[in-house]
């Protein structure tokens, strides 16, 4: 499938074309809203605009919700990661992972059909020590509509892994690998339609801690960063439908750290904590599936910086902004020598500012006026 | 808001719809060039062709400027720059920087709306010396319609100091800190519009010299890549109005060094000068708001290279063409052993082949044909 | 030249705009179809529909091909490259590089002209020894219609050579020089046009090792990876137009290794092969030429990465991706512990799922439960 050059949002087109009159009234509609597998046109129909409406129609596959409050929260939180392995001898790990197609809200008032991985986004931290053995088991909900599977890119064999743990609706696989290299890895759904698998959410990560392990620090974050495509929903009661010539073009509708616009901000799921003096790392992982991410923290500096998760190198200090490529990794640490807030942020700065890529860490403390003083 | 899924040059979308006429006659045009603001539609109105017509019409809000030859240079002079400090105890230092809405030839024929610090592209180069600190007096001009601050990426506080700093029309705000850590970093708007507010031109860099200072070199120079996102202007004495929709496409118009189009060329302000065997430095800052540059010198390479600005760190040598992520900064450095000219590029090509993006660096001296020949 | 606003491809546009009736009738299509000097339009001309016709009409400079199957293989053999140098003193080398714009087949049934070095693309690899010396000649076949030349990364000179060596049909040009410092160097075509020119294959990769050379590997391979922009063809017989505005965009239609849809793979010329226990080098570069790559090995790492081509530096170790930014090359090694089938990738995943961006290696062996084992 060849990229398609472009797609007009239906006001977009609208506006332009001429084809919107006063009141709504609309011509030549459909198509702008059919799946592509859907050719048919029914101009005569009189569909509703986007902002206006609120009647719950189906169209084109989009699932309605009566009540969308009751849809379960899938953003993960960045709080709860594992600890750091302690013990001396390598181990043997049981690692059970599962799949359920499951609709949430990627913001209030848009409905999305996820892929997450044990019902979160990022998927659950796996964290174990170089020359540890894995034993993965992965279960698909039989509730599913899609095959699916894991790539980690911690394991040398074909696919990492996803060849062998491709799954039907119902179906578990389990395989076993060695991890024989240090790092933070992605791992992430890798069927042919990985894309949009990943942008459904199914992504998370394998640290691997190297035989001497990680510097202590005093607080530990998890993070992960995705593209949404989508088109825009009927109504805030139905399904946003998938975009697929969107994510051809690499321009997503939403960018969000652990799937929700703005989640880990106050406005929805409320903002990380962290103590002044504290010295802070956050496991990132960026999903992708298309967009490099320039990784930034708002009021501070990564001390350190593991480059692509490369945890086998010294990690470079006092960066402002790192580049995470799709489907790669970085480990970064923060100093907080003064209280505030301090906004995680992809400095690809519009979809900071517009896209729904939010998320706060609350530093309490006291002011240091010697270092920072907004009234002198 | 959500990123719309695209936008169509007038030209194009009347080829496109058939709706150019022979003779420049057009039909359901008026809205393609009002502002997301404006929703009237006078189709009625003989709006001239972006190519034949020079009327002085002022439409959607563009103003229109009698004579564009008396606006006013705000692309910064590359070789003016401070120089590195040289004290031996750590200084505080005043610095007022401020901000006036202005309008200038971002290339002949295109005017533009710049928000420049002290009226220049990038803004005014700080350069100190860890553990200064800096007194920050941040002037808003009466005349601007805009809110305005300033994250600094070299601040410990939230924002960056921006919450402190944000000013309206005629208001100064003063905040005072100490710059803990090394590494030449970007300061930018960060209002809620701060993507468009950095398009605008408003960003600058901060270089803080580690406690032993830089190498010495023998030329220093200051540059600024940023993308902008216009719509055609009605013609060339009227004020081309800012494209939101193709910013939240990461579509620029145009990418540019020192906020001109090819300004640092013959064809502009004139190229940059240099002298063989000289080693020369350039400190540069990507404002974005939104695209990697891959920094590149056309002729020559990096002899060394600080990636992301990180001056804590050991400089990676002899790189062809090195990642700058929006909102993060790299200090790069050439040897000169032949007479040339050098022309800077970010090597996504198509940005130095048709939007803007070149400036030059001419080198004087004799051939040394043992090293370059181009008549063996 | 600025970048337009968007372009639709014909078939998305009329679905859109409900110009396209059943039976293919259609309204206003010509300029969808013309290249950038033609502006004529025929609109009465019954043009057949993409899909469903197969006749043979020659539309907008379109070249039909009788035989498409008859057409060169401009794939480079990614197992065909010079040894490293093992003289010991500085050398001169002669080197002739011709370029004869070609039709070949970007994948099955998708005809596009190339501009390839020598034939192939990427072009042959030239690997020396800092300090060496180039006596390089090039040559533009007399059937050629566009002017070229060459900029090689390694070399300290106006134009990387550019200047010195363009060259019209029929011509020869020569220059001479030394390679100074070490590194994997890009060299592409620089006129004017160059993005389409390095879109059309135009580049390949120079290797100047440093004096103490590379550390010994069992196999090594050459890759190029390269977006291509085309109109979709009128039928298989029929060339893909190049399609100006696309790249504009950095909107490409194809994404490639070694200038062939999924070239490197089963279903076309076939994967590479290694064997287990082996370590394997992959010399990469990324012509662009826009977009940077996310170069990873899907079930395996690079176990030494020298980014950027970087080799004066110490390579990183355990990368799961790497930013490769276009205009720039990566030096990358694997270890193969077990027996598989690597698939490279970039992890802009959709280039990899949908645009042809896939190149895959066999590693022969005995399976090692103990490190992967996918029936426990």
């Amino acid at each position: 499938m060849e990229k398609p050059k472009t797609t007009l949002s239906r006001s977009e087109f609208l506006k332009r074309t001429g084809l919107m009159t006063i009141g709504g009234g609309l011509l030549g509609l459909a198509a702008c809203h059919s799946s592509p597998q859907q050719t048919g046109s029914s101009s005569q129909q009189a569909a509703p605009s986007v902002a206006s409406s609120s009647a719950q129609v189906a169209v084109a596959g989009g699932e309605v919700v009566e009540d969308p409050t009751h849809l379960p929260r899938v953003a993960a939180d960045p709080s709860k990661l594992p600890p750091s392995p302690t013990y001396n001898s390598p181990q043997v790990h049981e690692v059970h992972l599962t799949v359920e197609e499951t609709l949430a809200e990627l913001k209030k008032g848009v409905i999305f059909r996820f892929m997450p991985f044990n019902g979160q986004v990022p998927g659950p931290m796996i964290r174990v020590r170089q020359g540890d053995t894995i034993d993965l088991h992965f279960t698909s909900s039989k509730k599913n509509k899609y095959p699916h599977n894991i790539d980690f890119h911690s394991v040398y064999g074909t696919g990492g892994g996803a060849v062998a743990l491709t799954v039907g609706p119902g179906q578990t696989k389990h395989i076993r690998f060695k991890v024989m290299y240090p790092g933070a890895f992605i791992y992430h759904c890798a069927v042919p339609d990985l894309d949009m698998h990943i942008s459904s959410g199914m992504f998370g990560m394998m640290v691997v801690e190297p035989p001497e392990g990680l510097p202590p620090v005093d607080r530990e974050f998890y993070i992960g960063q995705h593209e949404v495509y989508v088109k825009p929903p009927v109504n805030d009661h139905t399904e946003a439908l998938f975009d697929m010539e969107s994510m051809l073009q690499e321009i997503p509708t939403y960018v969000v750290f652990n799937g929700a616009f703005n989640g880990l901000t106050a406005e929805r799921y409320g903002p990380m904590q962290a103590k002044q003096k504290e010295r802070v790392r956050i496991f990132f992982v960026n999903g992708g599936p298309n967009l490099s991410s320039s990784f930034h923290p708002i009021g501070n500096v990564w001390t350190h910086a593991w480059r692509d998760g490369g945890l086998a190198n010294s990690p470079e200090k006092y960066l402002q902004t790192i580049n995470v490529p799709p489907g790669s990794c970085a480990v970064v640490e923060m100093d907080l020598p003064v209280p505030e807030t301090i906004h995680l942020a992809d400095h690809s700065i519009t979809r900071y500012a517009r896209q729904g890529l939010r998320a706060d860490i609350v530093v309490s403390g006291k002011p240091v006026p010697d270092i920072f003083n907004d009234h002198p």
